[in-house]
This record gives C-alpha cells, structure tokens and sequence, in this order.
C-alpha cells in the first residue's frame, strides 16, 4: 500500500508516524510545496520520498490532504482528477461545509471521504509531528453515506488501528460545533494575547506576572495564521456567531463587575464551573 | 518558629509543604472556617495543630492570610490587632490595593508585609495543595518599604529559600498588571466556558468534539468562584478596562472575519503569535 501524505506538517507527519507504527510496509510519499518541510520530513522518517503531486497520486492507494483548509479546496479536484481507480482520498480540514460542496461537484466524488481528528498543539510544520498525536482522540466522518464502502472502510480501519474513536456527522453539524468547541477557543486565545501584547509594551512585565493559568489560557494564540484565517473564513457564518455570543457574554460578566453585582457573578461562575466535568474527561483521553 | 495559615487551602497549604521541607522544625497552626478544611489540613500534614484565630495569631512569629480576598479585608485588622511584637503577618491576596488602604489605617501597619505568589491551579481546598506550587515561581512584595525591614527580611528569606523569585512593586501597579496578566483570562475561560455549554446542551457533543486545546483554553473555567468573585469586584477598575481592551479586539477580529478580510486577519494573529517568547519563558519556569 502506497499512502501520500499532501502536507507534511504536524497533522500529516503524525498520522504517517501512527500509521508507520501498524503498519510497517507502507510507503509514504511526502508532497509539499516547501523545501524544507520536504527535507525535514525525509530526515525525521515520515516519509519514504517527496514527488510533485502529479507523480505521487497515480501511484497511491490513499491520499491525505493536510493542508490549510484553503489549499485543499484548490487541491481537492486536481487529486480527483489524477486519482487511480479504487484509490481514496481523505482530508484533515478543521471545515468541512465548503470543502464537501466542492467535492460534490466531481464525478469522482465517491473516492472522497472527508474527515477531521479532534487533534492538534499550538505548533505546526513536520518538526511538530509526533506519533502520540492522535491514538486516544475521536476522527469525524461526514457524509458517510456519499463515499464507496470501501474508501469508507479503509479509513476507518486505519483510523481505528491507530487508536481513534470514530463518529459521524454531516458537514454542517461539523461546522456549527467546531465553531464552538475549536474555533472560538482559538480567536480568544489570540485576542487575549493582543490584548495583553498591547497593554504590556514591556514583554518582560507579562513574564515575570503571567502564572501558569495565563499561559494556559493563551496558549492556542501561539497558533499558525497561515492554518487558521482560512478556518475562519471558511467557516465565517458560524464563527461569527459563536462570537457575538461570547462577546455578549462578556459584556454581561463586566456589567455584573461594573454593578457589584456579586451574586450574579458567583452564578456566572458556577456555572461555568460545569466545564469541569467535560474537562476532566477530555483530559484523561 | 511559629507560622499560622489562615486558610489551609490550596495556596496556604502548598506554602506550608514548600516551608515544611526547608524548615522541619517550624510548627504550623492551621486556623479554618470550615472542619473539614482543617480535618484534611491535618490528615494530610499541612499543619500540626487547628486553632481558633485567636488563640493562634497571639503565639505566632508569622502569620499568612490565605483566604479569599474579601475575607482577607476582614482579618487583617483583627490579626494586627492581636499580633504579638515582633511577629509579622503576610497576606497571598490576588488584590492588593484594597488591602493595603486597610493596612495603612492601622497602628501596626510595619508588621505587615503584602505578597502575592505568581502561582495557582484551577483547583482549591487542602486537597489540592501541593509542595512544588511555589518552587520556580515569582513573588511580589508590595510598598516594602512601608514595612519594619526585619520582617521583609524574614519574608524574604522564606520565599527565597523554596525557590521564588522576588519583584518589588506598588499595589496600584500590582492590580493594573494583574487585571491583564492574570484575571482577564480567568474572565475569558470563565465566558468561554459559559457559551459553550450554553450553546452545547448535549455535554458529551462537546466531550466528542473538543481537544486539548479547548481543554487548555477554559481550563480556569474550572477556578472557584468564591475566591475570584471578590478579586474581580476589589480590581473592578483595572479589570473593566481589561474587560473593554478584550471585548474590542474580539469585535474588531468578528468584523475582519464579517469581511472576509484575511490579510487583517493574519496581521492579528502574526502579532498575537509574539506572545510565543514569552509563553516559551513561563513554560520552562
């Protein structure tokens, strides 16, 4: 079996490090439109050899999109479009909508199953790949029912045997909850940090305060622009909304501070403090 | 040497543990509201006798106000009432200017020293005490100079001596930095888990969908609201600008994305991503 991973980096790297794992007679073609990444991936043993995309596909028996979202709704129909008979292609996107729309318009839309590992760090590139990424975390298949059972099978037998949990949805369940559970977790990572940036021109002042917990909480603003804008962008109507609803939040939590308003805001707090039991479950995942 | 923890929770457990190991023959009194709270102090070995605060301050060389902000108002004034000559009282407080006005109206206002340990979890009780919390971490005196130098001296030396790092500042400074640096992101985490599982009535959809970046970013969702209540309220200034900076530059991202502007989109996370050398710093603390 010949897998080609399009993208190198932190989620492609770690899924061929998994795979790698179980299955030891792979081999991976790496295609990655930067040098380094390609020689980097080569030296760390993620892949077997870089090709240009045109010469890696013909010859796969998978496909993996690991690119920002942006890129594989350009590279999605030129995969298709060179993709051998039986062969399947997946992608890694963190949005699914409009991807899923421009797969449905290919006549080769059943070799495509789309799905998303509920995986990542703030880190990013094939430095960042490691084998423990994503064994223990849950994989979203959409659209089950528009892909050949054999794609669909193939995915999910590796998927399975690199020790994720598989669920299934379509793409505009995926969209509306990701934007939610990841995306706005993200943009107020990265706001905090501006924030924080702003007020404390002197960085070493944040250092000396900040405490673990800060670190925690503005850690995913660490995160790549290049990966994210297009998340965003991509799933901008539900984004949107997530955070007008985490702004007005906000605003409620300063009026109750601005008010004293003690007793709403232990309410506030309490019940926010309900996270802890998804928490702790997610965390001994 | 005598130390009295008032309050054997988290914060005052963790630094009887770190004191305990460089200072064995120190004896530790533990004074608590709750019976439990001093049950568990003593079952654990955080402190060798429960005393009523009366009966512990007058036999104290150091006493360590370890409780909720509000309730360190209240017992500062009664505790310097009751300290012996010579012996000094030190409060952990999140705050610190409230606290310092009450202490300057007292006669014995040199016996006191304000501090604040730049460390925490999300966690709270004796349970939660542990004795590397302190260790590696920094320590900020407030007005040192307001103080008798014998008992900055002794401060010092203890805090010194389990690993901190000690920064002198005013509390009107302290309060401002900290608005940003430390309770702003507990209000973001606060609201972020809020309009999560406000959104997500299905807890285990959030379960299923988060990873461990969501996990990170709200992870002080989890915090107690009855310590950070008071925080908020006794900081209100600092922390409503804090609040407002937030809110705007989240409004201002909201547009961006409203606009499918990418390029201001990757500006601002490019200059959210400089908090990277920062994190990198605290991480390695």
């Amino acid at each position: 079996m010949t897998i080609s991973i399009i993208g190198v980096g932190l989620l492609g790297g770690s899924f061929a490090l998994a795979v790698r794992e179980k299955y030891p007679k792979v081999k991976f073609i790496g295609v990655d439109a930067s040098i380094v990444h390609g020689e980097l991936a080569l030296a760390k043993g993620l892949v077997d050899e870089m090709l240009p995309l045109e010469d890696a596909v013909p010859v796969s028996t998978l496909v993996v999109l690991a690119t920002p979202v942006n890129t594989i709704m350009d590279l999605l129909p030129r995969v298709l479009d060179l993709l051998p008979t039986g062969a399947t292609v997946i992608d890694l996107g963190s949005t699914k909508g409009l991807i899923c729309d421009i797969a449905d318009q290919h006549p080769k839309r059943a070799q495509f199953v789309p799905v998303h590992p509920m995986a990542g760090t703030e880190n990013s590139g094939p430095g960042a790949a490691f084998k423990e990424l994503l064994p223990g975390k849950n994989l979203i298949i959409c659209d089950r029912e528009k892909s050949y059972p054999d794609s669909v099978k193939l995915v999910e037998a590796l998927f399975r045997d690199i020790g994720m949990k598989i669920f299934y949805m379509t793409p505009k369940e995926h969209d509306l909850h990701l934007a939610y559970v990841s995306h706005l977790s993200h943009i107020s990572a990265f706001a905090l940090g501006l924030t924080v940036l702003e007020k404390e021109k002197d960085e070493k002042a944040i250092f000396d305060m900040a405490s673990t917990g800060f670190s925690s909480t503005v850690r995913l603003a660490k995160s790549s622009p290049q990966m994210w804008a297009p998340i965003f962008d991509q799933n901008r109507t539900n984004v949107s909304q997530a955070l007008a609803d985490y702004i007005e939040f906000l605003q409620r939590f300063k009026e109750v501070i601005d008010q004293q308003d003690i007793s709403t805001s232990l309410d506030f707090m309490n019940r926010a403090n309900i996270i802890r039991r998804v928490l702790d479950g997610i965390e001994r995942k």
